[in-house]
């Protein structure tokens, strides 16, 4: 069935050849390809060495349709990217008057003098295709060569990202023939990987296509389905029927149907509803409040955090009375109700969402071990808790805990 | 100079070109590697391809002294490495009886009889040294190729690892003479990547040894040091001389010398000076308290935070005078050190933290454009503050926020 176009994608950096670096650039790059039916063939990673880089891209271009490359199109001696490309495709490299222009308005809009170095970044491949960076100060380049396509991004995630998804992308999915692959991600809270499995694995071998991944992420159960057909339409329809079937078997422990954030579906219900939102966090030390409000206009519903770390800042913030830390300890379901109550009367808002825990590695004991959370939700109306015990390090104990506090949240607002 | 012998690895398996998967045999490799003064110049990574893999092969032998492959070592069809080594060395490839029966022998000890398609695991490239595998039934191999060691490992780490340290650290130990290579990593603050490039590059550059990248990671510009020497201590003894004046040229902007974190050089200082700290939030939303109390330990300099996100919450938790915030605005320098001040007095600690500004993507204006943030820091003797105009998305604007609060407070610890 379905041929694919091949593709390489070449990393490029010494740093990426250290033993504690690894390039994900191209875990991302890969996605996207496969996803307009372009299979990733080989992999290159390259240190800052022109004869190496020079060989790769060499090959690549011989061997395969596409040709990406991360890297190196930055302003300094070790960014080769530029100058060894137009090497190995035999063309010339020369100075963008264009780009130079817009490179010295760039750091004049941040009230900046370019550096003379950079003025490297405005230096182009015969006829290639610019690529605007909006995030940056390194142009990319798309160049078509003997029938191939050789596309030269940058380095940093949040330039490349975008430049590919923009400039790329549109274009490789023309040449990418009838073949169209769709993803779709399920997100899962509040049941283990093994329980997913076992409820779904009965719908989701019965399909080839789509095929279903089952990923563990932190404490996210990502369910991601990837359908081919002739159409986009033909493998949404695929996608549509078994993600209905899944649905159904999990019910509302699947909070997102299109790979949204926990964050983003508690800030959707919070606008639709016209709720506000206070949060007061003891271990989760304001994680919890800063994955609201990385949302962009969370600010009509969030409207006031407390990182009340010490116990005299729970009572003079928060109003939790001492004889209840005295008597039951910060780590307790007396102590996590009275800390959402008391946010929720301070900013009065409609709910008051709280946390408190061990986050470790230090401060458990028999009694009251690390991972041991409890989380608090209150409204007009009442008060409930939950009690945890969140496994993993002080990092995974600290996020585990925020996902449980929102998702507490998000049951009550369906 | 010294010379370190410069290696290759390639990681075989189509496995390890899906977008979820990387190849993490090859840091554990080339820290091995490092330690001994090998140097790994390029990584390739190759699905179950006789033809690519056939190339890599040719063109690593041809380019670099040590050439490692992880994977296909397996019984199945799809584990081509063997096949395909041979080809690309144009040597012969021959079933080793006493292998055969040593396998044979090993699924004997299971209480199982081998099945035929192992049998292809007791074929040997010509003139190969075979390397035992007492964790699985695929050995591996050590091939002399004109001056160039060739070795063949299998992919699964429990297999490789010690068949690498065992059978193949010691014989490359040997040829690569006594070279160690070291690495550190110092962080800075405060400075753009070009400007940090333009102090330092007339230093760095003298050097070949040790070798200096420098990379921008979100807000912070990484330094990297990777020095060679006939023994560890030399090695340090270079690093040691370059950093020195690095950091002469840079001061205070470097803020740590091991690679640690902006918020345990915080931690360190704060804990080290017996101070606490409280900070109020705006546009930050709780990021700068997660990232102080991500530290373990934090809680004894950590007093509390606010996220202090509508006008009623600066005025009732950190008594910003209304009258502030209407004559200037939320986002201003007055409001920036009432904020500072009136989380100082309300948690009674030494330093009082804040930020105000805009994150974007809305709630810009001509005056007050997206990016523009004050930080502001108070002890008991005064407040200072900053203005700041970030670019980036609203994701960046905010990390960067908190790295320069952060790093006002860092530099007033000094």
């Amino acid at each position: 069935m379905l041929e694919t176009l091949s593709a390489e994608i070449i990393a490029i950096g010494s740093e990426l050849l250290a033993p504690d670096r690894t390039d994900t650039n191209s875990l991302w790059l890969t996605e996207k390809l496969n996803s307009i039916g372009i299979e990733v063939k080989l992999k290159t990673i390259v240190g800052d060495d022109d004869a190496r880089l020079e060989e790769a891209i060499r090959d690549a271009t011989r061997r395969s349709k596409v040709v990406i490359t991360t890297g190196g199109l930055g302003p300094t001696e070790d960014d080769v990217t530029r100058k060894v490309a137009a090497r190995a495709l035999g063309r010339r490299l020369s100075l963008d008057e264009t780009i130079l222009a817009e490179l010295r308005q760039r750091f004049l809009s941040f009230g900046q003098v370019m550096p003379e170095r950079n003025s490297r970044q405005a230096m182009v491949i015969e006829k290639a295709v610019v690529l605007p960076n909006p995030n940056g100060s390194a142009p990319g380049m798309f160049i078509e060569h003997e029938g191939v396509a050789i596309v030269l991004l940058p380095g940093p995630p949040r330039e490349m990202r975008p430049m590919f998804e923009n400039h790329v992308l549109p274009k490789l999915a023309g040449r990418a023939g009838s073949v169209k692959v769709v993803r779709r991600m399920l997100r899962v809270a509040g049941l283990g990987e093994s329980a997913v499995d076992e409820k779904i694995a009965p719908i989701y071998t019965q399909y080839d296509n789509p095929q279903t991944t089952i990923l563990f992420n932190q404490s996210e159960i990502e369910i991601h389905l990837t359908a081919r057909g002739r159409t986009e339409v033909e493998a949404n329809a695929l996608l549509d029927r078994l993600s209905e079937q899944i649905e159904d078997r999990l019910g509302n422990a699947v909070f997102a149907f299109a790979g949204e954030k926990m964050e983003e579906i508690i800030g959707l219900k919070l606008t639709l509803g016209r709720y506000t939102l206070a949060v007061a966090e003891s271990c989760t030390g304001g994680l919890i409040a800063q994955r609201l409000t990385e949302v962009p206009g969370s600010s009509k519903y969030f409207i006031e955090g407390a990182v009340t770390y010490s116990n005299d800042a729970k009572t003079r913030t928060l109003g939790v009375e001492p004889v209840l830390l005295l008597e039951h300890g910060a780590v307790s379901a007396p102590v996590a109700q009275a800390m959402a109550e008391g946010i929720r009367k301070r900013a009065r808002t409609d709910y008051g969402l709280a946390v408190t825990g061990i986050a470790g590695p230090g401060g458990g004991s028999e009694e009251k071990p690390v991972g041991l959370v409890y989380i608090a939700l209150s409204d007009d109306v009442h008060t409930e808790h939950r009690q945890l015990q969140i496994p993993g390090d002080r990092q995974l104990v600290r996020w585990r805990a925020s996902q449980a506090a929102l998702d507490l949240l998000r049951r009550r607002l369906i």
